[in-house]
């Protein structure tokens, strides 16, 4: 044994049979609105990237603005506003509405092509013959929110994209008010979107995410909005992402208990606004599938209810080629251990889904 | 801060802009055929299961048991009977020889089915409107390999998957004469493609490849056997992977310098003849990208030449959908140290690819 190790505790790991094949080591805080920890697991300290768990951020200005109402938007539309969808026909239908009402289409969307992440979608396209779009990118809702705002406040459609675009640097300042933490130009990047992405600590993307989910710390307006963005996803958790996706299935399920949102490399977080709670994960190595089983827990041990409904997840089978149960994923026994710790606030009155 | 830290040191560093946004920890080790050890970063005897790392040693029955000579097998099926393949036609026709040479068909794989690794391939399929077959399974050349070897030998065909067969009871005494350590049957687990994988330390798994490359310590039907598979796969590099793909891209301007394999969840091996050397090399949390990006620096350090054939692997640009660069991978500062203190032996004569 030589080197320096890595600092974050193992999260989650995979066996095959009897035997750890890998691990997935990272970090985890859960927070309330004023900033205090009620759990910080690993080093949530350390800058990350939130990537597209943050949409439900950027799509604040959508309906803060006025742009919203004045467009008409449905629950639909500012669900996949907040989403990484799957691409299916239902994903590019409401991100085409949304475009049409702001007097725009699918030309101006920045985000690139890429094929859609549900399998029947891509064949579907295959068998077309056809190449994917911009409008089937996972993220072409949030650039279609975008857009949309732009329009709406005169700030003109054209390189909205842009980290010096007013729309980005309304976005830039409301990450930082709803997450209470200044954000650094060197700590910019580009998202595979194109979109700049601000890194910030696990400890304060918690935070944000207990303020999104209670209101609590916003002005009026923007408590109004983000209840509104989350209403509608409760209202429509299948355009948040897709079938048999994660975040679909959870909120299909636990709203208006629990909001959830996935991003790249590793990163979810959630919302818990009965609990006045939120939650920010990161996975080292950036496996959808070691954040998906932790986050599974780290939600079970603050909302019981969503053992049944997250059974597959918690099970973690992991089958072969022939359907065989080769293995399965655990959380880590440093993870059970701090959740085991836990010892969450009253539920508070949460309102039902406007559906 | 808190919990467990996990053991091994990050090989590989992802950036997004400026901050590093992923890390890969991983060990590797460096061995002669005396099981010497030239490197030993992270943990080297905590054991791994090498997966498809290791299917020139599951050949070695085809080949040693006089089958291949019997069957009249050339390069490109010997070459398959080693690969994890990409579903292309090439493959699937040297595949679908191989059976027939033995007096089989595809309705004996027992590997199960998946879309091809080959987009190109997998959209051909979905354009005819047909499903994926086991012939299209990445392992189904190793398959037909096992299925060859036992009819050659009067196994039967039937179960030759199975732990308890004669021929995989055949190959475990192969790896573990190979890798000079005893295989423990709690440490064996079922693959993806249903046959048994043995897990063993990486130092006894990079002393198992300095065998395979130079025969050292093999009887001489064994060495004369793994020289004509290693031959094979350097006589035709895009049988054993596929276009585009590290493994084929390696040994098509590296051989016979280097014979190079990976395997499912972040097992990466390869055999430097000329050296006397064998690499093994895990990446804790399975991740291809940390893996290949890993293997390229460890030899780059050993084979300097390969360090124009690796420079898009070295250069490590991550671009995003409209491919704009949003970052890199690095090797990480650990992983450098480490090499930096490598002193390989004196380069050994070695022969020329039997084309």
């Amino acid at each position: 044994m030589s080197g320096a190790a890595s600092t974050n505790p193992v999260l989650v790991e995979v066996l095959r049979g009897k035997t750890v094949e890998s691990r997935h080591a990272g970090a985890v805080a859960i927070a309330d609105a004023d900033g205090r920890l009620v759990l910080a697991l690993g080093d949530v300290e350390r800058p990350v990237f939130p990537r597209s768990a943050v949409k439900a951020m950027q799509a604040i200005p959508l309906v803060e603005s006025g742009a919203a109402d004045a467009f008409g938007l449905c629950d639909d539309e500012l669900a996949v506003a907040c989403a990484s969808h799957s691409g299916d026909p239902v994903h590019v239908e409401a991100v085409r509405s949304l475009l049409a009402k702001a007097g725009l289409d699918e030309n101006y969307l920045a985000c690139g092509a890429h094929w859609p992440v549900s399998d029947r979608a891509m064949r579907e396209l295959i068998q077309a013959g056809r190449r994917p779009q911009a409008i089937h990118n996972n993220c072409s809702g949030k650039h279609a929110a975008m857009l949309a705002a732009s329009a709406y406040l005169g700030l003109g459609p054209r390189g909205y994209e842009r980290p010096d675009h007013a729309l980005q640097v309304m976005i830039k300042g409301i990450i930082s008010e709803t997450c209470g933490i200044a954000l650094d130009r060197d700590g910019m990047a580009i998202d595979g979107c194109s979109v700049p992405t601000w890194s910030l600590p696990l400890a304060a993307l918690a935070r944000g995410f207990a303020r999104l989910g209670t209101g609590k710390g916003f002005p009026p307006t923007r408590a109004k909005a983000a209840t509104r963005l989350l209403e509608a996803c409760f209202a429509c958790p299948d355009l948040v992402a897709g079938e048999g996706r994660f975040d679909t299935i959870a909120m299909r399920a636990l709203a208006p208990e629990l909001f959830v949102k996935g991003g790249a490399e590793g990163v979810h977080c959630a919302a818990l606004p009965g609990l006045g709670l939120g939650i920010a994960l990161k996975i080292d190595d950036g496996a959808k599938r070691g954040t998906e089983r932790a986050l599974t827990e780290v939600v079970t041990a603050l909302l019981p209810e969503a053992r049944s409904v997250l059974a597959e997840q918690i099970e973690g089978d992991l089958l072969n080629w022939r359907g065989i149960k080769v293995g399965k994923m655990l959380a880590g026994p440093v993870l059970l251990e701090a959740l085991a710790t836990l010892n969450p606030a009253p539920r508070q009155q949460v309102g039902g889904a406007n559906c």
